[in-house]
């Protein structure tokens, strides 16, 4: 028999990257945790259910992390410093490294997952490290806290220290036996699944950008990987591959470009050619704001992306940026937009307050389906935001008190945090 | 007889602007509540005293807060789809009308005391607005909450709305009023002295502008105001007066910029000949990441005034700034700079960590004398951070563990606040 839930709150969320809707003590119809109405009077057919009201504050979405490195965790706030390639062989991959130790990949994955709850990034898309056994452990630990997440294992076989470089038999083997894991061991996954992760081009030799390309095909996986994000990655990629017409093609070429569904982080420094590419393929931008402040990397024109269509989404981007918030992801994303209107492009648009936090909910959410909004057919997800604390006041509207939250809120406003029907309790406590 | 105090922590701050210093569990011998010593054994004359000691954590100088305006509390995280001269008009000027009911001032000023308790800033240099009786209360509060500052009664006498807009005599007459109640009644407020404060050039006539550099000579007062920091606004002024060389130069020809000691907020958009004249003086700039970054008004090319030897602090610009959070202030000026150098000037310097720290506590605290760091003759100000809760680790250097603070922390680690000796207190607990 069909699950009937019927809650009654403040509810602030988007239809589309143009559309906020702010609809005071709605009532919201759910069955089997999927949406089946909203409205201002009791539905039909839930006259007689006792309503969950959600007194004070409002309800939201819950944020999609579209970019993470779960295994960066511990090096959040360091070594900003340095720019992309400094920055990775200094602090990054030495602490990668460290996954191939079960034990301290548990302590810092479990404290990964508390942290995407913590701030309300329900579903997620997360680069794990090389390594299988602590991969599945950290598919294993988001499923255990009821987050859905798209997680992989990543690929590295070139240009990578001794101690973080596979052989491309190797990671390639892995990454079948990880995929074969998964399979047969589904219904323990919940709603995490693989997405394949070659981590970007000039460390991952041509052949296995190949066969990672065969097997997204053959099983039908979706892509994450990275794409112009800092200038001298860009032209590394352009020594490595002189051939290739720009960055994106060389995915492109492997069938790692919007194939399947794929996501590629940063694009700041595209040409028009690689996003006439990225529209055609439906390819998703994961606009990363917060590490692209902190490595120098640029300001992606994420307005225009918008204005034509592109699919987006918000990453943290975990530790190139300092802060699993998406509230500060989204702040950022505001003032970097603007910044470069007034400094590089008076002629650009710069993003509104609708805008982000349409890409922080349903512009990153839709790469997980009907997700990210309060329409029928969605998935019943939920951020209860208690703004008392940030004194918005009683005689401000909804809208202005969303404006509050994502430039003066964090993690202490979100009071409940509700996936497909269900209240998530807190995982992992430290 | 002299009070001795004795301390034990580990300390964390900065000499000067290229000089961090980080160490490990150090004695602060204190006397009447300025620093004597600082070592690593027992100093002579404390060795028979209780030492109170930190344990865990580090302690840093408090912040300085050196551009902010109290009476926009309200207003935070609102307007920011709007520029500078816009804002004004629409979010800004109506809410600071509302300060002439002493009740509305009295609930949002203690709000306003608490931040500036809870986030650290012990120091500060304030807006506060036309009304006296309104200033005279902010002032006998953060002097209730032990903090020191610089509060001034702004004035305005042309291009605001009626409701907020001064003749020119009853501004002089006001502001004179004003410094006379402040001068009967010094001991009451304690460390809290009164600032001129002519709001910025477009609401100020030259009548008004020159009456207030008498003040300011005759009452060897400081003064604070606003140059330079959209663009819009600058061609305003140079509108407003043709004749003059540039807006410096304006403030310069009344008696108001350097005359006795000035703060500028913002300076982003200053020519080089302005630039040098605010060197000669002495004039030190208030920069304000945050706010700029909010309402789109540009970077200023702070790394170069640094080491070109400009006085300089940060500001949080209070409600065009989001956060009276000095770490995320910091890690907005940290990110501003970096950009700035990637986009705008590649030959450009960008801010350190140790630089904007420098800037956060020394930096803007030399502008109250001997403030801002642990150096023997300063007062004994002191934040205890407890960065626990960051999970640092322990293996963590004490200048990884600030790095982290500044870009991960917020209030929420502070877990003492020290001025001039006293522990102080919660003030106004909401």
């Amino acid at each position: 028999m069909a699950q009937k839930q019927l809650f009654q709150a403040n509810l602030v969320y988007t239809t589309g990257p143009e559309t906020l809707l702010t609809l005071p003590q709605a009532y919201v119809a759910v069955t089997d945790g999927r949406i089946e109405s909203v409205s201002s009077a009791l539905p039909p057919g839930f006259e007689k259910m006792t309503v969950r009201q959600f007194t004070g504050g409002f309800l939201i979405p819950p944020f999609t992390d579209l970019h993470v490195h779960a295994p960066q965790i511990a090096n959040i706030g360091l070594g900003y410093d340095c720019e992309l390639l400094q920055w990775l062989e200094r602090y990054t991959f030495p602490e990668e490294s460290r996954y191939q130790d079960l034990a301290y990949a548990k302590l810092q994955y479990r404290r990964f997952i508390h942290l995407l709850w913590q701030y309300g990034s329900l579903y997620s898309v997360v680069f794990a490290t090389i390594h299988r056994p602590a991969t599945e452990l950290l598919m294993q630990l988001a499923s255990q806290a009821g987050l859905a997440a798209y997680i992989g294992k990543v690929n590295m076989d070139r240009n990578s220290p001794a101690y973080l470089c596979e052989s491309p038999a190797e990671s390639f083997r892995e990454t079948v036996a990880w995929l074969q894991d998964w399979q047969r061991d589904q219904a323990r996954y919940g709603a995490v699944k693989p997405i394949l992760t070659p981590r970007f081009v000039p460390s991952c030799t041509p052949e296995l950008q190949r066969q990672l390309g065969r097997l997204a095909r053959q099983y039908q996986l979706p892509v994450q990987s990275h794409l112009s994000e800092n200038r001298e990655e860009i032209a590394w990629v352009h020594a490595l591959d002189p051939e290739a017409e720009n960055y994106a093609s060389v995915y492109d070429q492997a069938g790692l470009l919007g194939q399947t569904p794929t996501i590629m982080a940063h694009c700041i420094w595209n040409t028009e050619q690689e996003l006439q590419l990225l529209r055609r393929r439906g390819v998703y931008v994961a606009h990363c704001p917060t590490s692209n402040n902190n490595l120098a990397s640029g300001i992606a024109p994420v307005a225009r992306y918008l204005r034509e269509g592109l699919n987006m989404g918000l990453g943290s981007d975990l530790s190139g940026g300092h802060t699993p918030g998406m509230a500060e992801v989204q702040r950022q994303a505001l003032q970097a937009s603007r910044l470069y209107h007034t400094l590089l492009d008076p002629q650009s648009p710069s993003l509104s307050l609708t805008n982000v936090f349409y890409l922080a909910t349903r512009g990153g959410g839709s790469f997980f389906g009907q997700v990210g909004s309060f329409e029928p057919g969605f998935s019943f997800d939920a951020l209860w935001i208690d703004d008392a604390g940030l004194d918005a006041g009683p005689e401000r509207s909804l809208e202005e008190r969303l404006s509050r939250y994502i430039y003066c809120g964090d993690d202490r406003q979100i009071k409940e945090r509700w996936r497909a029907g269900q209240l998530l309790p807190e995982p992992f406590k430290p």
